[in-house]
């Protein structure tokens, strides 16, 4: 296996945008991946897409070979994927895979969602696809249910999950990108409108337009690629054991540890999917930065940077863009190049993208040791 | 790279079930697969799935986990793969590449689509955001298109079209997993309701039900893949230099020929895809069976059979399953074991995918040397 490394990513701004349509957002933000890598597209030999519903929210599908023509890119092997939430997430694994074991030298992928469509489509209603629509309800009320159970379990209080809110917006309010850069205290987090008791309206993320893209190669300087795993589990929640573990995170860390010769103790900071507040908790537990059940009190406390990007919860969350969005956010922060939100100590990084309630998991470490 | 081969195929018979849901079709397909193989599902390190429009078709999404969780197989990487009708080729492309390079060792690729719901969705409408929906119109009208332009440059007629009509007809009617095993007369052909100028109904494919499933291996006894290539164009038609001509299949063939280092004329049958009937007679000329222009009368004389199994015409075109239903017949001719349509020289088959008119083309060659 060989190394691979990002050697260039771009983005666009994350946001509502009327006047944009879906394929300039991806063609932007793969343009600025190709821009920072100096490269041109003569020298992308795949394409890799990420995007969850396209073909509901805009009406097209085909969308792999419909952005890379319009990018200059018609020829080379073109596939969408689609994992729900973890869409460009699993485009991403793909491309590194391909990259690593010598199938190509240098690809491209890129995320892209565009959620805020003329005439309004069913948002709610397109996002609850990514469970089972048979036996689940909305996503709101999926990670509602999560949170009343880990309250039950573990004591984590409406405080944690105001407390998450808060950091994430104050993180995003830093970001130039961020789709809402609103600074926001608990005291109005917790006087939110409710949404799925005991979730209020902050401690949901953002529905959002935007793309996101990063060039990987085996050759040329970049931001080495330590680990990357993909797995996955069943769509429903009452298929899952319990609820407030989410074993399919569990295991894509554990093995993107192993594959990168790190303990959770040697990530600097992380960029996780905070789809919701509670996920964020159960991310911190899921990835080993802290103990089951200490996900509240250890977000309090903060001992390592999470979602210093703002976390979907502020910078937004354009659902198939969000896996390769953070990729390309940790990339920012080790290169140094995360101005006006750069951490100080910021050598190794980790990306986690949660597809629905965690059928799909892919995490990433990413850095220079 | 190493060799990989088919190690177990699996179908469920085509058609238009009332009583059946996506999943079921599929997991039924996967388990003929696993036990053609012999295998049980702890043998498979990843799980690939082609599916076009199973969100607008079902209103279900996430499908990969959806149907790997159903058929035993959660934990896994499980992602789903959309390229138009060419969705399971590209899963069965990335999946042939993956295990080539050693990325995995067996993995398994399932491709699926259930068209025919309650309350009937707009199966036209859903199938056009295959094409680009700004600009191109319906399938149909594509492909008249496409036959006029052929008929004028090149003498093509009607009688031309009707003659691969008729003969996928009688082929599918000796297919026992065929959705329409109708034999059909010229003059039936010819007299079939126009859908658009000049197809009329018996030039169009089926809109069906069903899924299909291989298992590839690089250890074990099996069908070899000697070539297997992907290639993309522009989406919208016109954007395309001549309409009758469709590089991407071209392109596709050349790497899959040069990977197997064999000529077209080595090849001793194809499954192609005949989603309209001058889609055929466009395919045996870009597969370079015969020179441009020559597909209507070289179809009429079929020097070498042409989609044995029915083709999408009469087999059906269940569009996700269609790519790896190509391949699982591919596989059974070579066998032996296409038991009522069996051919008597079947040592080498070609399979080729098309998506949208040719946006996505795949080319995969198996056989036995």
């Amino acid at each position: 296996m060989r190394d691979v490394a990002v050697v260039g990513a771009g983005k666009t701004r994350f946001g509502a945008f009327a006047d944009r349509d879906l394929r300039s957002l991806a063609v932007e933000a793969l343009q600025n991946a190709l821009s920072d890598a100096a490269m041109g597209t003569d020298a992308i030999q795949a394409f890799y897409l990420g995007n969850f519903a396209g073909p509901s929210f805009t009406g097209q599908s085909h969308l792999a070979p419909y952005i890379a023509g319009a990018a200059g890119l018609a020829g080379i092997p073109a596939t969408r994927y689609e994992a729900a939430c973890a869409s460009s997430g699993a485009a991403f694994h793909a491309a590194w895979q391909a990259v690593a074991h010598g199938i190509y030298d240098t690809v491209l992928v890129c995320g892209v969602e565009k959620m805020t469509c003329q005439p309004t489509p069913r948002v709610a209603e397109i996002l609850a696809m990514a469970g089972d629509v048979s036996t689940d309800g909305t996503f709101p009320e999926i990670f509602a249910a999560i949170a009343r159970r880990h309250m039950e379990l573990y004591g984590t209080t409406r405080e944690h999950l105001a407390a998450v809110a808060v950091k994430n917006h104050g993180h995003g309010a830093t970001n130039p990108y961020a789709h809402m850069r609103k600074v926001i205290t608990v005291e109005q987090a917790l006087a939110g409108k409710v949404i799925a008791d005991p979730l209020t309206l902050y401690d949901c993320s953002l529905v959002s337009d935007g793309a996101a893209a990063v060039v990987l190669s085996a050759t040329g300087a970049g931001v080495p690629i330590l680990g990357c795993a993909q797995t996955s589990d069943h769509v429903a929640l009452r298929d899952k054991a319990e609820i407030t573990h989410l074993p399919s995170i569990q295991a894509a860390a554990r093995q993107a540890y192993a594959m990168a010769r790190l303990t959770p103790a040697e990530i600097d900071f992380a960029e996780v999917h905070d789809c919701f507040t509670i996920a964020e908790i159960l991310a911190v537990e899921e990835l080993g930065f802290c103990a089951k059940g200490e996900g509240g009190p250890w977000s309090l406390q903060q001992p390592i940077p999470i979602n210093r990007s703002g976390g979907l919860k502020s910078k937004g969350h354009p659902v198939g863009a969000t896996g390769v969005a953070q990729i390309a956010d940790v990339t920012l922060q080790i290169r140094g190049d995360a101005e006006g939100w750069q951490l100080g100590k910021a050598n190794i990084g980790l990306a986690q993208n949660l597809g629905g309630s965690g059928a799909t998991s892919v995490v990433t470490i990413l850095g220079k040791r």
